[in-house]
């Protein structure tokens, strides 16, 4: 199975309580194909300007991740620059430079038309569309998005939603977008828009799974020394859909998808930018799912 | 096996965006014994003034609750008044008036001095001694406690936490008791001052268990219709320990009585004082329970 990711590829300037780091490679789609990469072979469409750092395109290589659909173009990559303060929660955007983003018009290869699992991370709905509009008869389109787009593209962001199997989406932009403050009811008028599937991360509370009629719920993998977020959501959906594509669409494996995601998600945050990701071993994310399933476990015992 | 609830008793107005009720009772002994009433037979022990309702204390007893350590006193019984706003996790308080409960000097009958299972409410830790003191030979012990006192008794909260076995209390009062924003360090730092367990309750994202080396985790039971969340905490550790008396103490019981006090809790907010719990019955606990397990089990898929 074939997994393709569009989204953006960006340079950083981060600042966390626990460190920062100036111009380190991020963005939505570098993230998500990272952390899937530890599960599937991973495709990549984007856009980046001259100055993206060949090493850190060396590095996504190294992890099998194709990027013939990478368009390298005249100008300088995407720059975002945020804070974090006390609540890690919350990213303070300082600076956002779209540069070479501004005229992203994500053309998929020939080669990748055929592609089964699609992930359209958050762009422009506009482009989400445009994107799967070029893809054949992909098994299963998931996408993120964010408060920019529901407060300054609604319509649109509509549109796409009700093409796509699985909405991965923040408990806040949930709420925002389902105009609902009760995450269930926000939930259920979601789904009714379209997305058989909707998962909602929580952040540090971790994660909910709505599928059919069923939801399933988890914390997050509690971790001592969270050192910078950003990224964790990309991570969260790269886990998910890395794993499902592996292993096929079910109900259990939706679940464990929401359980490999979360554990994906708990390694991106102990590091600035993605450097824990760049050291790991798979052994450490078999590891760290059992150690997930052992704080989930429990013998029932009714009274 | 028996167990006592040593607390306040209350008389409570409160508004919520979804109702609001003036004079209905309440207080942390109350809420709790109400909930552990589901699972074992509860004793109580605590304070109240000429105007707390006979038809209250009918039910309380209807509950099979014993309330021959509640003192009767001249006086007013004592009163809250609080509001909670669009962040239900939050109570505003409007008024307190402590009335009889300031003189509140907790005698325990000389026939449950023998008690198993002990739950000292959030009281004065003052007072939380001196109740421990009176008990010949406890099995288990666990205490709740709040801002106030973290504050304004501190040394005197040290001395209980050094005594007891479970520490019951919120993220935010770990926190500020470990003066550590992590939850994990806070843990660790508040575990070394004496309970080999922690139960961190975390609203409407779950609650943590900590016991020996190990960490148990549960999201929140999710309800659509959060009406009132006064007294969730009570409750939840009146479920926790009701269970805990019915079935004894295991890893595994621990963990359930997470879940079940995590049912009871969410049964709680549905519903403006403890109105639900008035018309609960025990096999909607067992189908809440078998909900609750549903949301949260999943069959490990390996990578």
């Amino acid at each position: 199975m074939t997994l393709l990711a569009v989204g953006s590829m960006a340079i950083d300037s981060v600042k966390t309580p626990f460190g920062e780091r100036d111009e380190s490679i991020g963005g939505s789609a570098t993230y998500f194909s990272i952390a899937a990469s530890f599960f599937t072979k991973v495709s990549l469409v984007a856009v980046i300007g001259e100055d993206f750092p060949q090493a850190e395109l060396e590095f996504l290589q190294s992890r099998d991740i194709d990027l013939s659909g990478v368009e390298k173009t005249d100008g300088k990559t995407f720059r975002w620059k945020g804070e974090y303060h006390e609540d890690m929660n919350i990213a303070h955007t300082l600076d956002t430079q779209l540069n070479v983003f501004e005229n992203f018009n994500p053309e998929i290869p020939r080669f990748l038309k055929d592609v089964d699992y699609l992930f359209l991370a958050n762009i422009d709905p506009d482009l989400q569309i445009s994107v799967l509009n070029q893809i054949d008869s992909p098994k299963l389109v998931a996408c993120d998005t964010m408060n920019f787009w529901i407060e300054g593209k609604n319509d649109s962001l509509m549109n796409i939603v009700n093409l796509i199997d699985i909405l991965i989406i923040n408990d806040a932009e949930l709420c925002s977008l389902a105009k609902d403050k009760n995450l269930l009811n926000a939930a259920k008028k979601v789904r009714d828009l379209g997305p058989s599937t909707l998962v909602v991360k929580r952040g540090e509370f971790g994660a909910i799974l709505f599928h059919e009629e069923e939801i399933f719920a988890v914390p997050a993998f509690p971790i001592k020394n969270v050192i910078d977020p950003t990224g964790a959501g990309d991570t969260f959906a790269g886990g998910f859909m890395g794993f499902l594509t592996l292993k096929g669409i079910s109900p259990n494996n939706l679940r464990n998808a929401v359980i490999y995601g979360s554990v994906m998600a708990s390694f991106n945050v102990q590091s600035l930018s993605f450097d824990r990701l760049k050291s790991l071993e798979k052994v450490e994310i078999s590891r760290r799912y059992e150690e997930f399933s052992s704080l989930l476990h429990y013998d029932k015992v009714q009274v």
